[in-house]
């Protein structure tokens, strides 16, 4: 998406030798940066760190990884121990696996000599299928928004950043919000802060404001009696993994306001391309490994100081213990539809309409 | 409750002079400092800036900012015109209405000339009453976690802060917490970080900290999750109105919780003394005006640098809009019961419980 009227993906390869260069996401909304990632380990360091974050920008990233990997060693012994590293980087994301199990499809079968070229040709064929997924769920869910909408301004509220800074473009929540808003169709989005890594105040907030779409960023603890007064017309949430039974992970928090929109019968919506579905679980909220991250990302919190300058402050009494599960579960008795390249659905179609 | 092993109320009479003194609650958990208050205005500013915050604590500030008032000018005229200031400050607590009623009530049959002493007695009886209510409180609610329990560790969750330092001494929802702890039933405490303002990781945490009462800080995203996998017992918060019905209005994000805990059969409790609930009304949804405080809480936050000097940073990228409603409210359907000095009861039965 565009960015002072210049074109970026999140990842792409560099200009000159065999590297990929990453939007540096820690940094936002307060610096724009790119990165140079040139090795196996510092794309791990990337994953973990989240400087690239989101399930389907992930899934490009470990692409992306291996191919790296293949520049040290293109062994089947080291190819085998890349992907495992890769795969313990983030537990919750389903696309890192799926990406990974592709590119080691792939790679596998062909000499060790041919690897680095194929890795780097698949890698970009994840991230290009990634952008057209994107596209495709753009113009699904904009026909639901203006379904809903019928000419007036309709009030979106959205979790976490499942836009174009989570996926290699476009975004998965973000994309019919985006299609929507660039058809002229009139809305407005209600961005969660997110805490603790506050996805939604910096990412959100930054990318919607550079498109120009209108939006205005909340607490998480807002979104309940917003949607009781009538304020919300929609939620669209990407995810992290979905089951085949249209359970879905997302960012924690996710799930409270599945059930706030289900108690004020406002539609509640995941937008996800094919790769983050996990067509092997069908209980999410007892299947699916829940990532529990650093306490210090509830302890503490960065911004920008009056100066310019950035800081952490710490926000705990000292010594304070913090507990920080990052992403829940919403049952799919709570979800309206599930948006996908091939569609919208209810949860419980989602087999059917990925069938044939 | 203690500091350091010495008591304090959250407000009391200066030492010396016309004066009181209160904690001034915008600087912790980092500074512990008290701050003396002696006129009208500055208990205004101290209450709507939230150095005292709570509504019981509100209660109690505002009708010692009516004592105050008295100090400049104890004519009938200046005594009403102080009440409406008084009034304005915050609109959703009912305990400020409450109290400002019942001073008036008190001064107006009186004689000018007398009503300062009237007016600092009466404001003392307030808050000596305050630590009454409380403690019944704490009682009752200590028999329910007793019940509950039956000897295994309790994980309570609570939501802001409505410990002592939201009252004059011991809490409302923090009271039966710490009743339950000094009668040496184990528990453990989830605080909710509670955004924008962040009372749980601040208040909350630092007074359970400073009494020895186990306990881990979470964002407010996370409760719905600990929920689903069996790790809260039970949840109690406390309220700022809880309508003759029970609906109770509270922190923003209180209904989130309330939601998640019905869908997961955890037992929901408010703990209100009677000046808390309004009979006036019975829809609190949408009878209760809603406090919108500055949009500057949601983009900005403060918190300790690694200096140790206090730091106020950005969040949001710069020019964004944010909204900030500062409460919410939780229809009885979603409350257990409420916990009041005069026991515990539904909601429905809350009438009945104060009739005679």
């Amino acid at each position: 998406m565009k960015i002072n009227s210049k074109h970026f993906r999140t990842i792409w390869p560099a200009a000159t030798g065999m590297a990929v260069e990453i939007i540096d996401q820690t940094l936002l909304p307060h610096v724009f940066e790119a990165k140079r990632i040139d090795s196996l380990p510092a794309m791990i360091r990337a994953i973990k760190f989240m400087q690239v974050r989101g399930a389907p920008l992930i899934g490009a990233a470990a692409a992306y990884g291996l191919a790296l990997a293949m520049l040290e060693d293109d062994g089947d012994a080291y190819l085998q121990q890349a992907a495992t590293a890769l795969l313990a980087s983030r537990p919750t994301a389903v696309n890192l696996r799926w990406a990974v199990q592709r590119m080691l499809q792939r790679l596998q079968p062909v000499p060790p000599a041919q690897r680095l070229t194929v890795a780097w040709t698949e890698a970009a064929a994840i991230c290009d299928e990634d952008v057209q997924l994107n596209q495709a769920i753009g113009q699904h869910g904009l026909k639901l928004i203006q379904a809903a909408g019928q000419g007036r301004t309709m009030n979106i509220l959205t979790h976490c950043n499942a836009g174009w800074l989570a996926t290699v473009d476009w975004g998965t929540a973000l994309a019919p919000i985006y299609a929507a808003h660039d058809a002229g169709i009139s809305l407005h989005v209600w961005v969660d802060e997110t805490r603790p890594r506050n996805q939604g105040a910096s990412l959100t907030a930054w990318e919607l404001g550079r498109h120009g779409v209108p939006h205005t960023v909340i607490s998480d603890n807002a979104g309940g009696h917003l949607m009781q007064h009538g304020q919300v017309d929609m939620v669209i949430v990407g995810a992290d993994r979905v089951t085949s039974t249209g359970d879905v992970c997302n960012k924690i928090g996710t799930y409270l306001k599945a059930l706030a929109a289900f108690d004020n019968a406002v539609p509640f919506y995941a937008a996800v391309p094919s790769p983050t579905i996990d067509w092997t679980i069908t209980d999410g909220v007892h299947e699916i490994p829940i990532e529990e991250r650093d306490a210090v990302e509830v302890a503490c919190i960065s911004g920008r100081l009056p100066d310019g300058r950035m800081a952490t402050v710490e926000l705990l009494p000292a010594g304070t213990a913090a507990a920080n599960p990052a992403f829940d579960v919403t049952p799919a008795r709570l979800v309206t539809g599930i948006i996908t390249e091939r569609g919208v659905c209810a949860p419980a179609q989602l087999a059917q309409l990925f069938e044939g």
